[in-house]
């Protein structure tokens, strides 16, 4: 499975690329950033966004994208645009009929390396480890994106395995049941 | 001129069509709302905004489109759904060459009521008045669409106006330069 991480923003729209499935190595395929110049207008921009994101989709064939959930707690300036960046890359997902998730930052320092509260460089010291590289994809916003792109591998394996244990039990219940005549 | 207006949302997205052109009557051609059910994913959602607003572009070929901009200060839960369904609107537009504008609520209401303070049934009634209505466009979104509309007709009319009379001006000032021999 490959899933494509967007972390939106205008200025800079991290991207990353992971492959990985249950019980497999990650492995990084590409990171990077779509930018604009900051200095042009809001309609420019947010087509420089969609030009960008829909050469990633081209370029790498994701079989679902992971977007960062944005909070309006934040800065109240950047969260206009991260908003508006971030609507973009849903929707470019969606048009093309693949599964988009939304995880929240939090959700996704907890994913990779296990509290909720990491900071950047945690973040990115554990994304170089999980992916074997020599150290965290550049720049920020791309480790940024990688990162969301193992937290929905993780989190999506893991709702897996919950899936395939909850079966396992109905099937062993049914098993028992069987053999006592209930 | 047909200008379309939008006043983003994502429950429901208000359009509005109106014809007009410097010193001729306005007239409304269309106005609605765009919508997508509240129990939807945004993905879905954002995805319906989308078609929506096509299919507004496609039925009613405006010359520009006019968004409201929207700012952070409002209450933080609507605002993200504004900013996001407000993306969409403007990189549709973006898309096709569209000039897009964007106007914040109280240039609207100045240029409708007079002043930037207004409150809805007063623009509402502005609105209906000045496109010989019986009453204001329904839903109230619509008729903030159907303004955003206005407000862009006139502003770029006022613009006009003044390049023109810039115009003016320096063709006069060039006569009387060559009239005296400067």
């Amino acid at each position: 499975m490959r899933v494509l991480g967007i972390d939106p923003g205008l200025t800079r729209c991290g991207v990353g690329v992971v492959d990985g499935a249950v019980g497999r190595t990650l492995t990084l395929v590409a990171a990077g950033a779509v930018r604009t110049p900051a200095d042009e207008e809001l309609p420019a921009r947010l087509l420089g966004v969609e030009q960008g994101i829909e050469q990633w989709l081209d370029d790498y064939r994701p079989d679902a994208v992971a977007v960062e959930r944005v909070f309006a707690q934040h800065n109240v300036r950047t969260v206009m645009g991260t908003a508006q960046a971030g609507a973009i890359a849903v929707v470019c997902a969606a048009r093309r009929g693949l599964p988009v998730a939304l995880h929240t930052p939090s959700e996704v320092k907890a994913a990779i390396t296990g509290s909720g509260r990491a900071d950047k460089a945690q973040v990115g010291a554990m994304v170089a480890r999980i992916l074997r590289l020599d150290g965290p994809p550049r720049p920020a916003d791309a480790a940024d994106a990688v990162a969301l792109a193992i937290c929905h591998l993780w989190r999506g394996s893991a709702q897996a395995h919950l899936a395939r244990a909850r079966q396992e039990f109905a099937r062993r219940i049914e098993t028992a049941r069987q053999a006592h005549g209930l």
